[in-house]
């Protein structure tokens, strides 16, 4: 058993997650990468933007999920090359880099916002791709209320109370839904004197929100959000954007310090490292066999992969299409070094969800299905706790959710950040 | 009613908290400042630091405390100013400043570290004075330990798993303890290929370690954390720092990128805002009364005050001085306004406790009965989550330290860092 084969992850999202648990005690060395110590359950990101969960909720440490697992080790570090002639990847760990080689190679970056060709607009928006981007957001969300507090110059409260979030997909309706919750129920109760009250208002481009559900739930979307009190404008696009406001494409200029970028997403930059033709959105187009095609040897899933079904169109960039697609690939894997042909993939679609706030939201179970209301609330609800990952997790989440309806609360309201990064150790010795 | 006596307290650490409720339902008006909007519980700041507890779990939003009283308000900002002649203070909230009035005002902003000159030092140093720091010293922690784990170097690895803990007070050993099992019996598991072995120094300039302890307690402390694995060097300083090592004062060099400083604290730099002579480490001498000596309606608690007992001994810097100062100058404050005498401190002590990690303790109970082992462990145990600010708060402690416990696990051991600040609009708009 001198060499048995190699097989490198670069990811530990969803997809890489449940490539590597596929490879648990398989005659097969892994290397799992990632930027992070942690794999971040991503669908409840904006819990943690709105003060319902803590960080460490979402986030479970990569290394103890495979600790008995002494053939699959973890590295953290950030993939600065792919040389996929020689088969060997770089990785960069704070300025230090190391080489590593292959026999397999699973491409499982995922996504990164994008702003379609605006990049002028992301120095003054918050994003909700990672937990950072969930904390800067908390903490400055948590400030702008204690500053409107601050004032009682109603011109100067207004856009420290006004929110924008760009974007009618299911990111952009779950946080506009629990942002104008969070600060019209939970917040202004403890302002009493301030008498503040916020607008939250959901831009969209198209003509409708959640473009991927049928039309009758993408109206019960929009009502639902609607009676919560959240603003929705159709048609609309941001034409500009500055530190103090926002200005749409019927040159409605809104006072604001808040702009939420959900508008879309494309396939992570580490794409380009395979020098293949991507398409659009930046995504390397794979084999049914989630193989990428034109490279030996690896293979692609997730948001970062792209595929067609038997219709034409491409798999959406969701969560169950990438740990289904790093299942295969890691079967697939075994498969080739069986000397097997390998499978295709055959998506296995459950259906979609999106909740907005407190006892709403919609569900198209197996897109056949449509479900509204608290009922679909439930349903979202059950659904999540069940796939967190880790005990811990699930319990915390149970506790802070059930703490937090109950008593219209939210758990984690605190402004945490380092103001002056101090120690420098590391980083001065490195470079 | 229309002029109901204004009482402004500064800092909402305990002694400000505790004066703060004792306000309650009073016929006065109470603002409450502090630079952050949350108040900490500052005995497990160091679990934070450790991955045993989330940082939310040991902060309460100081505003969702006094959610029912519509008298008292919070104010998140930093007082710049005290005017006492005119009774005003000044206050900015992030480069935006305003002017309050104060009929009596209680100065209450607790201790900051002290380096006793060696102020060079500190930019090499971790502090456990804050939140924030527990969170920075968590960061640097964990990814020592990644960066250990991708050398096979001995010698570069020696400085990453070496970490020294200067100050043999409370502070020092139970995070010297607590790093100790973190790094040797719950990461290292993670790391079986790496056979990481992590050495804690604890350093301490005096010849025992918790000096205000009897001596019998103070040699059950040595061992206990001799005994879990933690050197223990008495009668010893730090005279240099670098960013790869420490200098001993007899010229030992210890090669680590981790140094923290728990070696003393001293009063808040607020105090000399009052322009009163303060004591050597800059306390503001008060009567019994907790009325600040030479200042009028200004009130001093806790860290920052200087108060002696009969024999002549200073109280100490611990937790229920400024809790039980804080209802005293509560409750002087509306003698005062009633126009009855003020009453004198009296102090209830029940003496203190040191963990030093699992299952390991002192100790002194009403500065009589002596505990050590188990039986310590048990009583710190209880009383840490008894005396946790709310209930959830109390809830998620009890779930992590089971969970920690039963499993020798840590539940928050995430790398959580926003690395690129992007976000600008309230800084560059106000400056």
């Amino acid at each position: 058993m001198n060499h048995r084969p190699k097989i490198v992850i670069i990811g530990a999202g969803f997809g890489g997650l449940f490539a590597a648990r596929k490879l648990k005690n398989q005659p097969v060395d892994v290397l799992l990468i990632d930027k992070r110590n942690f794999h971040t359950f991503t669908p409840l990101i904006y819990q943690v933007a709105t003060c319902a969960l803590d960080p460490s909720d979402v986030a479970h440490p990569v290394r103890s999920i495979f600790r008995k697992q002494q053939h699959i080790t973890f590295l953290m570090g950030e993939v600065t090359n792919i040389d996929y002639d020689a088969r060997t990847i770089e990785v960069d760990n704070e300025g230090e880099r190391r080489h590593e080689s292959y026999d397999y190679l699973i491409v499982a970056t995922g996504n990164t916002p994008t702003y379609f060709g605006n990049d002028d607009f992301r120095p003054f928006s918050f994003e909700l791709n990672t937990l950072d981007d969930a904390v800067r957001l908390r903490n400055h969300l948590l400030k702008l209320f204690e500053r409107a507090a601050w004032t009682a110059d109603l011109e100067k409260r207004k856009p420290l109370t006004t929110i924008v979030v760009v974007g009618g997909g299911s990111t952009g309706l779950e946080t506009a839904g629990a942002i104008y919750e969070l600060y019209n129920h939970v917040l202004q109760r403890e302002f009493p004197r301030a008498k503040l009250r916020t607008r939250v208002i959901l831009i969209e481009m198209l003509p409708h929100l959640i473009a991927s559900y049928p039309e009758n739930l993408r109206e019960a979307a929009r009502k639902q959000l609607e009676s919560l009190g959240v603003e929705v404008r159709l048609n609309t696009k941001v034409v500009d954007v500055a530190t103090d406001h926002v200005v749409l494409g019927d040159d409605t200029i809104i006072p604001t310090h808040t702009l939420v970028w959900a508008a879309g997403v494309q396939a992570s930059t580490l794409a380009k490292m395979l020098h293949v033709d991507l398409t659009k959105a930046g995504r390397i187009p794979i084999h049914p066999t989630t193989e990428v095609k034109g490279r030996q040897n690896i293979f692609a899933i997730g948001d970062i992969a792209y595929l067609e079904d038997q219709n034409g169109n491409a798999y959406p960039m969701l969560i169950p299409v990438a740990q289904q697609q790093g299942e295969l690939a890691a079967e697939n894997i075994l498969r080739r070094i069986r000397g097997e042909a390998p499978a295709d993939f055959e998506y296995d679609d459950r259906g979609t969800m999106v909740t907005i706030g407190r006892y709403r939201a919609v569900a198209w179970i197996y897109n056949r299905v449509p479900l509204t209301g608290l009922i679909a609330w439930f349903a979202w609800l059950g659904l999540h706790i069940v796939t967190l990952i880790g005990f811990r997790n699930r319990l915390n989440v149970l506790l802070n959710w059930a703490w937090d309806y109950l008593l219209y609360d939210r758990s984690v309201r605190i402004i945490l950040e380092r103001e002056k990064p101090r120690q420098q150790t590391l980083q001065s010795q490195d470079e």
